[in-house]
């Protein structure tokens, strides 16, 4: 697993919200989204992501599994991008190797990409994904621009 | 409030099995640290630390402030380098105008820092920090190296 993260998705409660709080109040543009579903910001070389706290936890398998004893989800997971799904594999079984809990196996996702997720030792969630339309670039950092 | 994110820090309860995770398990190099305190690793342009759990709730104030309505601390929290105390206590003040709770209100850290921390709509905490002893480049990326 290269030494980077390329996303931080945060749960959020009221997306409407959570966008106003980021976008008017502390000023940030919105780089891509979903209206009324996701919004990504891009900030330098990685994303932030807003996204239902439910959905995220149901994707991350994060309140099915019990993720570490004494810990819940604290609503907040990283991001790793893969180059491609062989490596997401990999990359999980590294980490299931290094003595994470796999929350979710890798799969194909309902976005057109394939991810799954792991929890470190001490229930961080991680998110390991191939995703085909954003540009990880060779030095690592990603961007919400299409590839070319 | 520019458009990025300086560091993540990921609460652990027990600093060497988180380290014997990333660095033995997944192939990470720590960048700096304080054995046995903190371990901080340099991704791209940005950092991730492996801290105390209880040490970053105490930091954060994460516990004892009521941070959003029935949430409880992630063990995970964002950071924000600023470029210097002004530039901290005006994010600060940003924040709580488009609706953050202050956390922790901005003062000198013990580390020779000035930091404070807001919670977001949804609870999840950023410190805002000015740390003199890391470089933060003009294009917003935070380096472990010392300014020059």
């Amino acid at each position: 697993m290269e030494q980077r993260l390329s996303l931080v998705t945060l749960g959020v409660r009221d997306l409407a919200r959570a966008r106003k709080f980021y976008e008017q109040g502390l000023g940030w543009t919105r780089s891509a989204g979903v209206e009324g579903e996701v919004a990504f910001y891009q900030l330098g070389g990685m994303i932030l992501a807003l996204w239902g706290r439910d959905a995220l936890a149901e994707d991350a398998r994060a309140e099915a599994v019990a993720i570490a004893p004494g810990k819940s989800f604290g609503g907040m997971a990283l991001a790793y991008n893969a180059r491609d799904e062989a490596a997401v594999d990999a990359v999980l079984k590294e980490a299931e190797a290094a003595g994470a809990t796999v929350l979710k196996p890798a799969a194909k996702t309902s976005w057109g990409g394939y991810a799954g997720y792991f929890a470190d030792p001490d229930g961080h969630p991680w998110e390991v994904a191939w995703n085909p339309f954003w540009t990880l670039k060779a030095d690592g950092t990603v961007s919400l621009e299409a590839p070319e």
